[in-house]
């Protein structure tokens, strides 16, 4: 049903991309994505409690149009955050500047940044570049490519996904009944390679575009764009950082004349092969990053549980530095492990409680810690079983292990015994060169 | 009432220190604290799941005796941590010859263990060493060094703390009736500097060890220890992991003959005075550490929630490796207060949700996020204020403010103006040098 496939850049949307003037290097910065007419939109954004303006004003501009979006536009260099009224200011001018340039409302512009946080941004030179852009939007591979590298940052890479689905079998999978046979095709670009950690609610300094040109209403192309999320983006680490701009934005067209309704299988399938895609690119592209790990973990006693162990794995300095070392030190594994059975408490009396006794736990717990029991934990690198039942496994050969994990990629799979819970989810290494650009460079 | 004091020795407790053969480094990595007779004990653990072997055995010792111990063994270079049977084996086996050697039961025997996880430990090396170590013991000062020395692993220096009260003055604040005058004194030593990100609940790899002479009883001293914990350990983050094996220890041993009952305000001060010093210490001794930072976090809805803040900023790589650099980056403490501010969800769907609808969360949320209103934020660097109304403060001077974080110890004052909750944290910056001693070096 779907395959991957290159370029076909879904029907309905054109590209450009300019250099405003936001990066020291010179390098091009916004980006444009504009549809021939205003697209059916859902989007994603950050759980961080402190937003950018531009994902402030996204969410209003969503609410207000009940999810239309004719103007995605996007800069990179500055992030647009920590700016107060004035960041606002900015983003606000941008759209209303993007909007009279295109013909249309100023809440039909979805407006993102990437970049340093706490710089006021300066509109103008958005604002400037706007004719420009207008004149060199175009619908080829080219265009979409100059757009997929503009909204680059530390990135060494751009990020592009493709997928097509024929809707003449997809149909008999979905809800709706099938038109004539017709391609839909789906297409997505994304940045990212630092402060990622994306912790996406449905409406993530990831940003990623998906397009598409079905004909899907806004609430079901929501309801396909939670599922992508929830198995791509949220299943990703770098640094445990979660970024205060993550902004998923996904459009359909329309233009390829199919409509897809709920349910549809083969879409949902292709749409998730596209987010997956990208998600990992950015893993791989991640800074300083020299070994992506992909963590299977499984038998826990639910998925959500399989999920927190992951993240306590892909957030521990120490197994990440011992990926870089290419040292198989499976025992920092157990001991992040470990630490996600702990439990989450709440309000404790902090010092002098005469109540206080030996044993008794310091403050109410809130989210228990999950089921694990270390003397069932095995571990394997790839085929290499590494731990069994919680200790050194008798297989255990630090050669071969040492071998397995100083390729650039590789698996490490954990089974914890508890139950049918299960994850999948990407991470790196933490080496000397993510610190020497976070330490030299302002991001 | 309390006031530093350097090298007196809590009377009733002798120490040695000898080189068993767990290091390659070839160091001393046995220590020995013996008391005169059995002394009243209480003990905090780690809250990470997965617990090494002398810690289940130590909390089993405590149960069995009711708080008392004769003899705390400790050993650095083997964490004996995930070792299955042999090493629950491993720490009997010294705990039992260490009772033969000091005509006591082998629960009054205390093990602790500090090093790498995974490798079984030789308890017969331990075992080989008591004799000698049974013929060096001392109570001077010069055997208290060789004891807080031999349990160090990446440390670069011993860390100890002293303090000495007046039982005369410290019974006007007491809850018991003072005896005649008398002198308490207070010393600890301990180690850690890496994988440290204690969470103790009463009954942590830092080691610590705190001694009085005072006449306590195991559950009045379980209170004083819970408080001093909670207000030091539990203070501080290294790398943001927390060990299978931390544990602190305190003993009484009576031989002031000063008894001293709930409440005592003098020596809870005392107490805490010296677990605090201990704490930051270790954070000023932090792997590859640069930079030792105060986190003062005040404002927040309770002293939970300003925890839950200081924990996130001291948990960001962005944050800590800014710090790293100098660099005065302060809209990622801004992106890391409002990752704090995201809720904790519970179990979700994760795909193929035909019900999700736009907006709607993908969990329930079982703990709320940290209350925080972006444009309230205010931080300062020492009195330099950076932030101000979630935004760059008008008085920002980047000069300045690079000066000033560039000496090897500051503090950041976050103000989050929600109501009276507070807290001060140690953490530390992130840099290469870390990277390269947890890439290198198997702990």
């Amino acid at each position: 049903m779907t395959e991957s496939s290159s370029f076909l850049i879904p029907r309905g949307f054109r590209f450009a991309a300019a250099t405003a003037g936001l990066k020291l290097s010179g390098r091009p910065d916004f980006a444009l994505i504009v549809a021939g007419a205003p697209a059916s939109a859902a989007a994603a954004f950050t759980a961080n409690r402190v937003t950018a303006a531009p994902v402030q004003v996204a969410k209003e501009h969503l609410r207000s149009t009940g999810g239309r979006v004719r103007v995605a536009a996007i800069n990179s260099g500055n992030a647009n955050c920590a700016a107060g009224q004035a960041g606002l200011d900015a983003a606000r001018a941008t759209c209303a500047a993007a909007a009279r340039q295109f013909d249309c409302r100023p809440e039909e512009v979805f407006p993102a940044s990437t970049g340093i946080i706490g710089i006021p941004l300066p509109a103008e030179k958005l604002i400037a570049a706007l004719p420009s852009l207008a004149a060199s939007l175009g619908d080829e591979p080219a265009r979409f490519l100059d757009a997929a590298r503009a909204i680059l940052t530390t990135d060494t890479v751009e990020k592009t996904a493709f997928a097509h689905i024929d809707l003449a079998s997809a149909a008999a999978h979905g809800a709706t009944p099938a038109g004539a046979p017709a391609e839909v095709r789906i297409a997505g670009f994304a940045k990212g390679a630092g402060m990622i950690h994306p912790q996406l609610v449905p409406h993530a300094t990831m940003l990623a575009y998906v397009l598409t040109d079905a004909e899907i209403a806004p609430p079901v192309l929501a309801a396909y764009l939670a599922d992508a999320v929830e198995a791509s983006f949220n299943r990703i680490s770098i640094d445990g950082d979660t970024s205060t701009n993550d902004t998923v934005l996904l459009l359909a067209s329309g233009a390829s004349g199919a409509a897809i309704g709920p349910g549809n299988s083969a879409f949902a399938a292709a749409l998730n092969e596209v987010c997956i895609s990208m998600a990992r690119q950015m893993v791989a592209d991640g800074e300083g990053v020299t070994h992506v790990v992909e963590l299977r973990i499984e038998g826990a006693a639910n998925d959500a549980e399989a999920l927190r162990v992951a993240t306590a794995i892909a957030r521990s300095p120490l197994v990440k530095t011992a990926w870089a070392g290419c040292d198989p030190n499976w025992g920092r594994i157990v001991a992040a492990i470990g630490a996600a059975g702990a439990p989450i408490r709440g309000p404790h009396a902090v010092c002098g409680d005469p109540h206080a006794v030996r044993g008794d736990p310091r403050g109410q717990v809130l989210v228990p810690g999950v089921e694990i029991d270390p003397q069932r934990i095995d571990i394997s690198f790839g085929d290499l079983p590494v731990c069994r039942h919680g200790a050194a496994a008798p297989e255990f050969d630090e050669a071969s292990a040492h071998a397995y994990i100083s390729q650039p990629q590789f698996s490490v799979s954990i089974h914890l015994h508890q139950g049918q819970g299960s994850c999948v989810f990407f991470t790196t290494d933490l080496t000397a060169e993510y610190i020497r650009i976070n330490a030299e460079y302002s991001t």
